[in-house]
């Protein structure tokens, strides 16, 4: 079918819904050079145009009816960047009954629907896209669907929220406690008034229950993801995590063990010279390792009106391309398989461990009994007076059975000669 | 049209050749899964069947006869991993005519037969696909025409060779001299007999035309690249780099200026913070930048049967979707238009210096004078006093036209005062 262009329609004209229509409508000629035919923006709809933008928005694009902008014949893909699962669930599944093209950068959408919207897609052969839901303008969501496609995947890793990085980046050069960086990161504007969904995890389990699907061919309930914020991670557990060659991040980790996954959200102690030691401030990366691939890591901006609507905008020209060319659906969704969540208390793990302890002899010995009736082994003990007869011990555990971990723990923290477990992070190798 | 299966046929069973195979035999569940297909490899042509593999080779699939693979009605798809700009030329070329998608790992074939080839290719309504041509199983090829199509680039900076990276990585940690490195190279099989390609960056600027031609959507000549290979490349500048928190690595650079392009192949230093600075060993990354989609780095092995293989099976996987979908040629070449090459006379650099001077009074005043004079203006500079009234000056120079520079050095060299001008290599932000 030969066309004179394709009609897009944006629907949530914010951060990245306004990201994509500027990059859409100033590169129209390299654009057009690129998708083989012109994309022209037709309609932006917002409930809140009254709302403050740094970019003029043309008074004929505006709208506030998403209905008419889904279901009038005039637009070929819908972009939903409204994000949430209310009203962006509802007009993602009318699009796709209206048989158009949907583009989307809603990962809590994609998380928690993702299996509703595919399958609908592919009954109604359109495509659904949504390069821009994980890592920002990271390339991850194609690559694993398509350059990678070939080989398994066996791990996939990523520091893929951009607030706790920042956070814990400025935490560590600066020393500072978290609420301190956190109430800077607010008023800077790169963390939300209510910040929970970042700092506690939640955004960056959404987005791994995402990469998981893909990576690892199956799909998962994002509420079987094991989850930890970073609100307990103190300047101290910074530095000595520093003195012994590591840093600090929040990592969404995805692994294979055998027929089952492992999936987990949490703090964790990273060699610094692994590939995403050195992934600093609002900066994402995914690393992604496999028996024919070997390590592969993709790094960039996860947020941001540019960064994620270049994501966004590419989508649409790979939209475009695939309605020209009659192709709409050629990537489906790839995750039909049937994977089990290991439970996390069954799951191999590695502990960095610090407590304020009484200073007197005998102390370490009893702690380390405890560790060693829980067949929790110790691999260094890093011991320091501090005051008023307090000590604070840092150990760092072999690798176990997290459920030994938490026994231990739990008898260590009856135990009277122990003031405090200051702090308890996985050690990733 | 409903397939039963496509079929590849693989001219070249070496090593990358030989992994693709490997790959698509070995995860045929998944390959079918993900390309909506069965895909079938149904001939391996080589000459040279007498030598060893590591991989069996089923006796039905072996021939030398490559026109029957290629014009034969068995095959769908031709993969050339033979190499080089002969026969693997007119295989390409060949296929290309018979109507078969191709996909090729083949750098110096596309740098500098691409625009032929991406021509017959479009005439045709065939694919030819290349992502394992740069970068291994780095995915940076559908990434810049895809996924981060919409928005400019202006820069586009590679470590896309693993044997220089490999050297130059053992050199800065064992303090060892390139001769010595190279040779261990050799023994070990990360570099050829002939180092030549590698070492003398022909290899990586096959590479940048690539990249660049896709970056900046316009092809230039390969001989246009200026380039410097690390043979010159000594311990005491890695040494002297390391203490200004700079690492030497070979780079394949390639900048918009306004209406011209930089393109550019040399050792660099590098400020230890970039991210490109910790990509050791054999490993390859290619870092992009555009004012819409930041920086951002994508990295992986750069060579190898399973990471190059991967690529090439991932392409071999989209090739297979365009054909059931008649959708083939869906992403073409892209780089139509014009660009000049700015000369490297003109080029803005900055450069280290390291040189051997008589250690008298008024040396280093006349060695500034004569900088001064030539408009090179001098940023940092460190003498040290060595031996037999000999004493090693480091400088950095704020950044200038290369040519300033040039001019500067040959008066420098003239001056009896200066026993050895030891290196001349590039800073870069």
């Amino acid at each position: 079918m030969a066309r004179q262009s394709i009609k897009v329609g944006i629907l949530g004209v914010g951060v990245v819904g306004g990201g994509t229509y500027q990059i859409l409508a100033q590169n129209t000629d390299q654009v057009q050079r690129l998708a083989g035919v012109d994309i022209e923006v037709v309609a932006l709809c917002d409930i809140a145009w009254d709302r403050p933008r740094d970019f003029a928005v043309p008074e004929h694009l505006k709208t506030t009816d998403a209905g008419a902008v889904i279901n009038g014949p005039d637009t070929d893909i819908i972009v939903e960047t409204i994000g949430g699962t209310g009203v962006a669930r509802d007009y993602v599944m009318a699009a796709i009954a209206a048989g158009k093209s949907v583009v989307t950068s809603n990962k809590e959408l994609m998380a928690k629907h993702g299996e509703e919207i595919l399958t609908a897609a592919a009954q109604q052969g359109v495509d659904v896209q949504f390069e821009g839901s994980v890592g920002g303008v990271i390339p991850i969501i194609r690559s694993l669907k398509e350059s990678l496609a070939a080989g398994r995947l066996d791990e996939v890793v990523g520091i893929v929220n951009g607030t706790t990085n920042y956070i814990l980046t400025r935490m560590s050069q600066e020393g500072k406690e978290f609420a301190e960086v956190l109430a800077e990161a607010q008023q800077r504007g790169y963390a939300e008034a209510d910040p929970t969904d970042d700092i506690e995890g939640i955004d960056s389990a959404n987005k791994l229950a995402i990469l998981s699907a893909i990576a690892f061919g199956a799909r998962v309930p994002v509420a079987q993801i094991y989850r930890e914020g970073i609100s307990a991670v103190s300047p101290a557990d910074l530095e000595y995590a520093r003195r012994m060659d590591y840093v600090i991040k929040l990592l969404a980790i995805g692994k294979r063990d055998g027929e089952q996954i492992e999936l987990r959200v949490h703090p964790a102690l990273l060699s610094a010279d692994h590939p995403l030691a050195t992934v600093g401030g609002v900066f994402n990366a995914i690393f992604v390792r496999g028996p024919e691939c070997g390590e592969v890591m993709l790094y960039g901006r996860g947020a941001g009106a540019m960064p994620t609507g270049t994501a966004v905008a590419g989508d649409v020209i790979d939209c475009a391309r695939n309605i020209i060319h009659g192709s709409a659906g050629r990537v489906p969704c790839t995750c039909q398989g049937q994977a089990q969540v290991k439970l996390m208390a069954e799951v191999q793990t590695r502990a960095y461990l610090r407590m304020r302890v009484a200073d007197r002899p005998g102390v370490l010995g009893t702690i380390a009994t405890v560790f060693g009736e829980e067949s929790v082994s110790i691999q260094s003990v890093i011991q320091e007076s501090s005051q008023d007869n307090i000590a604070e011990i840092v150990w760092i555990m072999h690798k176990g059975p997290e459920k030994n971990l938490q026994s231990a723990l739990s008898c260590i923290r009856g135990l009277n000669i122990v003031k405090e477990i200051c702090s308890m992070i996985r050690v990733v190798e």
